[in-house]
Order: structure tokens, then sequence, then C-alpha cells
């Protein structure tokens, strides 16, 4: 799937509530769920994880970092070409 | 581009040094680059944006979620699909 398929998704389906509740009320869901990828990675570093809800925690991240982009008017796909692949990314490790 | 294709040039790119830091420091950095992103959302939230600095912001959040994705075993791409598109995604607002 494209990044750019999956913003237009996101922005299809959930953009007027999204625009509605804002970048500060956004951001503080997109914490949320941050959080819960925290505790999904901590699970599995002490030998405790479900790999599966690891990987839903992931999606939700994506999504919602996915959602406040489209609410703060960036194109995640474009700001990836820019900066991790014209002119060769950056040096280093990121 | 494919969220695939991108994970896997991070992976091509950084995988030896992310796997040696592991899980919990490169969750440390995913958290540095979460905070700076905080930061430019508020510098746009108080009329004071740079929306090229915002935009670089996402991308080196979703190129550290992609990291963390590499070293605890999660293909992102798959995560999507499987929450946000197969039996047509979760009801409600994500």
């Amino acid at each position: 799937m494209q990044i750019s398929a999956f913003q237009q998704h996101i922005r299809d389906r959930y953009f007027e509530t999204d625009s509605a509740r804002g970048p500060a009320g956004t951001f503080l869901w997109f914490s949320e769920e941050v959080g819960e990828l925290a505790q999904a990675i901590g699970e599995r570093e002490r030998g405790d994880g479900d790999q599966a809800n690891l990987e839903e925690e992931f999606a939700d991240v994506l999504a919602w970092l996915t959602t406040l982009a489209n609410i703060t008017g960036v194109d995640l796909e474009a700001a990836i070409n820019r900066k991790y692949f014209e002119n060769g990314g950056p040096a280093g490790t990121k």
C-alpha cells in the first residue's frame, strides 16, 4: 500500500471528526496510542509479549500520526521522500 | 511509495545500528522525535509555525516508528491492512 493511499483513506474516513477535534486534542489521542505501544514493547522486552497486540499498536500509532498530518496540512509521502530519499537521505544514523 | 518499501529502506540502511541499540534505547530516540513533533505542532497552533520543519518532524517520527517495527519483528503494511482494511476496518472514530 502506498503511504499516500493510506493517508487518503484516513482522510476520507475520519477527516471531519479529526478536524473538529483539532491538533491539540488529536495529539493527546496520538500520545495515548504511543503509550500503548510503549507498554506492548515493554511486555515483549520482559518476555511477556503478544505479537498480534504489538502489531495492532503499531498500526494505531501510524494511523494517528497520519491523522495529525491530515489536520496540519502535511503530505507524509512527500515528507518521507524529501527527508529520506532526496540527495541520498541523511548521513549517519538518521 | 509503498509502506513496505519504506520499511525495507530503513532496514537496509540502519538495521545493524538499530538492532544493537535495542528496543528501549530506540524508543527513547523515537520519543525525542515525538517531542520535536509536538513542538512543531504547538508553534503552528500559536501562529508561529514553519511548515517545512513540521513536515520534517513527521518524516522523522515515521522513520523511528518504522525502526521500532523493524527491531520488534512487525511488518507495518501488514499491520495496517489487518487493522484498517480487513473486514471494513474499525467502526467509529478509529
